[in-house]
């Protein structure tokens, strides 16, 4: 299959090589000169499992993107939120009538800027267990398994996105479709949505947050606006579910001495954050549907006054 | 007039060396035993406008002061919020059926705690612009001018209050009656429950934080439940008026550049803050009121996690 991978970071990165070795052509488009040099040089490098790989994939600037010859049977989104919009302005040459779009950012509402550009009937939205990370420009590091989970939202269902499930599983990357994807999508924005933004603003890692007596009554005032947010357009959420997994987070033994990745972003490496596509989304179709959303909407104005003091870019 | 000063800290120090010097017969009552000693060894001292001064002035850890023969006809109020109560079941031998009691402290409600141990008549609320520092046990740093409006809560009025405020003008106090002093509190809570709470949970100074792109939708929304709640109490405010008075904590001219005195509590000093009787008291009016407090309950919590976070005591 003819593959683009817009957004050639750590996952764009896992996601390349493995469609790559499965014999897909696959070729790349950032926007980091750095790591496009790096890429070009050495091929694209990773820390596979602990195995040293390296694969020659082409990559592209997205400035120049427009001039490459590339009927793209499938284009799977890997940008940082913001950069979403550019990205698809920049490779909408290249995406034909019966190219399918696979977006699987965390977050929520992408299909309300992919929508602008791709038919919803070649959307294919989705949510996935795989992680990665970066080690500098060029070299990526991917240990562990995943999954994804993925649904086409228009009228064309399940069958039209069968040949792109039957390539990721061909690369071995666990795709299997759902029914409500919807639903996943905002579970996992309950949990990035609390641990993210508070952990940010109060400077602590998600055991400690977990640990304070007012934890649980910030995260149910939360958790409690998605939900009224997700029923009011018939997705289906479990209270007791969210909170587990809100819960699972603060265990010392596992992930709870982490700073989840907007804490990363923000307070370590200056980054501007994608508050806007977890709280700050809630709060944009809380307007839409008429429900109150206070606390996501003070949390998300607190994380844009956080980035604008330490002067994130 | 036979004077208590209960809380002899930096406006307590004030209070009492001024209403000492002005021939009045004074006692101190606090909870710091190093402070205590330092006062008993050397006198109240204090650098008073340049000069240095020092009086001897009887001083009781609250503790004890149950077996001190004094007929207070004036207690003045200067414990730390948390502590009011404690202090007044302290003290409460030493006030008889005619004794006044002032409060001067920052914050909403404290009519609700002293009520419980001085007859509402006898009750005098107040809003002073006196500042005052301590340098260290037993010596006060007292600089500048100010001022102070009270009122009866009683039905006892204007009349009643004479006495208390002649006392307080001839040490320069600079006393006056207010009609509406609840509107004054209400006023100055709205300025410290905006700027203590928010510059302490993002770690900002007022003038940084004012020019963020959020902070006028963030003032506006938490001075918008104050104004809910004092309305629901027939308490006049005027949104121009206060929103003026918090944008003049932005000069960076004049105190912009100033951390407020919540973020000296908690993040330069570990000490646990009075948000409480500032945003929180808000949310327990909200809630007698059947009034929604989304943005002082999130900030309250949020207050309250930092603490637990720094292991504030």
């Amino acid at each position: 299959m003819k593959i683009i991978i817009a957004g050639a970071g750590a996952m764009g990165s896992r996601f390349a090589l493995m469609l790559h070795q499965a014999k897909n052509e696959v070729i790349l488009v950032d926007g980091w000169q750095e790591h496009i040099d790096a890429i070009r040089a050495n091929g694209l490098k990773a820390n596979f499992n602990g195995e040293e790989i390296s694969e020659k994939i082409p990559i592209y600037h997205q400035k120049e993107v427009n001039k490459v010859d590339f009927s793209a049977e499938l284009v799977i989104l890997f940008t940082k939120v913001m950069q979403l919009d550019g990205m698809l302005q920049a490779i909408k040459p290249l995406i034909g009538e019966k190219t399918k779009v696979l977006c699987l950012l965390n977050g929520i509402g992408h299909e309300d800027i992919i929508r602008n550009y791709v038919p919803l009937n070649n959307v294919l939205l989705g949510n996935t267990m795989w992680t990665a990370g970066l080690e500098g420009p060029g070299k990526a590091k991917l240990f562990g398994n995943g999954s994804i989970d993925l649904q086409n939202l228009g009228t064309a269902g399940k069958s039209d996105a069968q040949a792109v499930i039957e390539v990721l599983n061909k690369a071995g990357l666990n795709a299997r479709y759902s029914e409500n994807i919807l639903s996943s999508i905002y579970k996992k924005a309950c949990v990035n949505g609390t641990m993210n933004g508070l952990c940010t603003i109060l400077d602590s890692n998600m055991a400690d947050f977990g640990e304070t007596t007012v934890s649980e009554q910030i995260v149910k005032s939360i958790v409690s606006e998605f939900f009224a947010v997700a029923n009011a357009q018939n997705i289906e959420l479990h209270m007791d579910e969210v909170l587990a997994q809100i819960h699972s987070c603060y265990n010392r033994e596992t992930i709870g001495l982490h700073h989840p990745s907007m804490y990363q972003d923000l307070i370590i490496n200056h980054r501007l954050t994608e508050i806007d596509y977890i709280n700050g989304a809630i709060v944009r179709k809380g307007k839409e549907f008429d429900i109150p959303t206070p606390y996501c909407s003070f949390l998300t104005q607190l994380v844009h006054a956080k980035e604008q003091l330490i002067g994130a870019k």
